[in-house]
């Protein structure tokens, strides 16, 4: 099912962006695993619209309501469901959009996979307000695997044309902007507002990385760490590419080059190098995985386009109304860290049942 | 489970390098399709191994024996299975390698994984070898999606630094070498040979693009497009990188750049560009889906490198025995199609379903 | 998941008895399809307690919200979501039973499964109030079945000693009692009231049969109709058996007696009896779909019984307090009928990708 | 998939009566466990046909090629997949059976599913035939139960009106015939001879129990241990019922009768009675997990039958050449075993993620 997602958890996304509620189901979860609500709502706030300049002006509260899966704010092994009431919503704003589809939005792909029936208003099932469903349900597999030494880190390695400098190294996640560099996370903002400006928007790369992982999670072929985390990450909306390691820059190189020598470090086996982003044969090798994702441009842009109306069968001009992200890679951040959570805590708990 | 893949077909594909043999079995085929066994095997020729200068002197017949799903060579809708019996093997290359992992392998991962019992000969289950039987049922989805007016296309966009030039409209399948531009053809023969020479080898990207789609494949959120040609195109051994339409470069775009406008030709709603590579919200648009995928070289080189020995703890020197391909990518090609060939069948299969 | 059923719908359960809410999500629903929320209410009313003279005191709205997956009461293609809060909830009544686990109930076994963390209150997961959300899936999936013509009755063909008489043609939703004969429903009323008046409960068995299916749905091995609904019906609590057709009285038979022959009755193929339940093969034949499920008594009797305290590790009396069901049957009937519209939905939903 | 069975562990069975070969792929076995091929190949000796005046007169050798996952006789840790070569096949006694379908077969649904592409040819993927792969898996997957002190015991408990006596404690593996009751089992013999001397068939009843099975296998609502068996068993051909522990008997008693009290014996918590057959909310209790499957009279039989001519559209004799069992019941007792075993190894090796 197109919703839901994982082997030995299964999370299960609901709601469109003006429905009644967004949520989640998770199931699978290990009776027993307290739930930090303080912490998963400072997770949240971290994704929340309406904090800054860069985003938009919509302010949601994003406040989980948990309805199934714990007694007394411990996990009791059946499924976890919680809503995100809806409230913000100004469904006037999307009502003539029905049948003129949004560049770049899935407006037009889901008016012909559904025959019409699709809920377009604010792009319904597609829109990014189904992100903080993920965050929660990524920001509780968050805690438990820091439980097991596991961290998950991550920042914004590009935007726009602006790459950010250093080492992925610390969480960003204190950082008034999730940059390492603070003069490129500066230029970052500069780019964000100059989009802005122009009723335009910008994209960028995200940059995570697992630390703290054992050696031997993940499977082979269609189950490996990369497949895991593909799978997640292209249902982040926007996400158009995915890199591990040095990814597409492998490409260019020589084997001599790429490949990651075996070294002993304190008596553990490590690889000298890290240019496989901690992966091989899809099964971690103990070094951090490092992955990359990239964000094409808010489609939302107040600028004119040019698009169709289905009805009518003409080619119009058209101007987006609403409240939207001039760039929502900031935003962006902790969705990719909740995605990784995901992944890695579903593959962690497929880790027991290897070898006899 | 991790050798499997799809939802409405489903591959499973079991076998070590150096296995009595290797297979696959695809379910959910509709029955009454024909399969023709001659344009397969042309089909796996393409990947088979000991052809031409750049690729493994290993000669593997690649010859599928069908011992079940069909009657008379038509599908009958049970399960399809078809096998290819190892023959040329030879295990004493590899005996000493089982607790001295070589660098970009995964040997070291398997170990870990499988406490010691993985079948490490020729890399077992993690082989290229495995590609084949992944070749048998992406080769026959390929037959069946023709038969609806679906191509797939695919060519070498990089090898090491050589970049193809042109774009991909047309089969590459017929010519020497898959790549559009005949000079930058050579030019890329040219790196595979230098680096064979010096014992070493070289990565790649290739490129694919399914035409002939209609609008309204694929699903939302985590069976979108590209995360069902992701789970299958990170199973092929060595992809570190996959991006769709203009991918990474996406980021440093404007939403006014990036978004594709649409426009009608001859009364289709098609858009004006092509950057998201024919997928909004997951969903088909009609218009080509394509894609990049990145291959790290070749890990298996005669140069010297750096290991661990997993039984002494010593770190050692290490020379890689055995017959390898410089370059895996050229053989990679009808392998992506194929991955594409069983992503793109399995989204069409699930078409009927959505709207009542 | 074990909470979760279906290939092409997926109904996911989640909640506790007495958590906040109880609910449902359905995936895979097709856009388009109006739901009749009046007639599902009256569906819904069938399994809810407090009516009568045989059930628990307990009363239970059992309306459910609607947060996902409708727009304007029409199904939109993305997943359907409803919860029914938990009102009439008496915590209190179970406090004492965590660790002293009533017979028959799974108390003991989810205290060992899950380590303590089990939500004892009011049987937690594995509450007879789960089946509220089951009933309005399975309520929607009957609706969408009627409009292809497939209807679904069923009745008590046996409760406690008591067997119905007739045949099951016609619904007895309509009736006070859902039994075919009038005077045997009487008297299964009569078996109920002594059993309550004794602080005893009774068991029996509700037969369903499905009518209007076309020949050809089902599939081979182990999705046949008969694994499909057992996989669901097995899981509606207290049920411990479940037969197709002339089920275990086939075991008597010779094959010239069990075997149903072809006929042809206006044009159409046939068979001239149904003692395999409408399904050959797993695959239906056309014929009424007919099976019975075998309900064990409630546990919770108000008689004095021994059990373990397991802090204490002594055998104990035990008087379960809190309000029952001296049976649970008359109100399982919708449940089967839910249990069966889904199963059967998912399996129609498949019908269309199995020939070219 | 429909020949796909498991969570933990997934079979997947391929072939047809008279294709190349029929065999299976298990995937999720742990690396490291020794599979005994002479205690396989007794197990497979117990369903073997043509040993015995009461099956058929067809010899099959059922002996298993393994082409994948294993290593030196051990599971290497990636699917293990077996073949058994079809060799003693007579296609041509089927062939006018293509459109004249046999009473009680699944002859005419798969017709009608499969548009007439179906392997008519010896009930292609329905056959009986395709249990010998269900009892390779489930051979080795009973092996490894063995190993954590899991057994598991069959007999035949009714044929045709013959019920056996005493109980099922030990194994009748090694016994000419399984019943526990000699007397009881020349009865059935003479039952099967009786039926077989006039052309015709007989059915029955296999009672399975599982032994040494820890509290807390399995899982809620529709992963239940009633849910998992029931959905392998309705997989072997011409079951038409199953019931657990009481089963069926359940129905007539009361709740102060069914409830089986928890008890101390030796420190350990047990049940006084097992009328659940050791399963409470889906959930092993500790206790012996038993049930019995109800077979239909093997449909195959040398009487006159009516059926339908598909072609002409005719109501016309058939009688049904080839050699058949009198009686499947007696091959079907290893069967019932396999099928138990797979069930229950799925759940054992989900046993380890439930608690933190």
């Amino acid at each position: 099912m197109s919703s839901s997602y994982g082997e030995n958890i299964r999370l299960t996304i609901f709601g469109q962006s003006h429905s009644r509620a967004v949520g989640m189901t998770l199931e699978g979860l290990p009776a027993g695993e307290p739930v930090n609500l303080d912490a998963l709502q400072r997770f949240l706030q971290r994704r929340a619209p309406g904090q800054n300049a860069w985003s938009t002006a919509r302010r949601e509260e994003d406040r989980p309501e948990f309805v199934a899966g714990l007694r007394d704010g411990v996990t009791c092994g059946t499924p976890l469901t919680a809503l995100i009431y809806n409230t913000d919503t100004r469904s006037k704003d999307y009502s003539a959009l029905a049948h003129r589809p949004r560049p770049g939005h899935a407006d037009y792909t889901a008016a012909v996979k559904y025959g019409g029936h699709q809920d377009f208003a604010g792009g319904g099932h597609f829109s990014d307000r189904l992100t903080a469903p993920l965050c929660v349900a990524g920001g509780i597999c968050r805690q438990l695997l820091e439980r097991e030494g596991i961290t998950i880190l991550s920042r914004i390695a590009q935007l726009g044309p602006v790459c950010d400098r250093g080492e992925l190294l610390a969480s960003t996640a204190e950082k008034d902007f999730p940059a390492v560099d603070e003069e490129r996370g500066r230029d970052m903002r500069a780019v964000i507002a100059a989009a802005k400006a122009e009723g335009d928007s910008v994209g960028g790369i995200v940059e995570c990385a697992v630390l703290g992982l054992p050696a031997g999670l993940g499977d082979p072929m269609f189950d490996g760490m990369e497949n895991r985390i593909a799978r997640i990450v292209f249902g982040i909306p926007a996400v158009k590419g995915l890199e591990f390691g040095a990814g597409f820059g492998l490409a260019a190189l020589r084997g001599s080059e790429s490949n990651d020598s075996f070294v002993l470090r304190g008596g553990r086996v490590e690889t000298a190098t890290n240019r496989c982003g901690g992966i091989l044969g899809g099964i971690t090798d103990g070094m951090p995985l490092t992955f990359r994702a990239a964000f094409k441009p808010t489609p939302s842009i107040a600028k004119e386009q040019r698009t169709v109306d289905l009805e009518t069968g003409e080619e119009i001009a058209l101007v987006v109304e609403g409240r939207h992200d001039p760039c929502i890679v900031p935003r962006a951040v902790p969705v990719v860290e909740a995605a990784a959570a995901l992944a890695v805590y579903d593959a962690w708990l497929g880790r027991k049942k290897e070898v006899r």
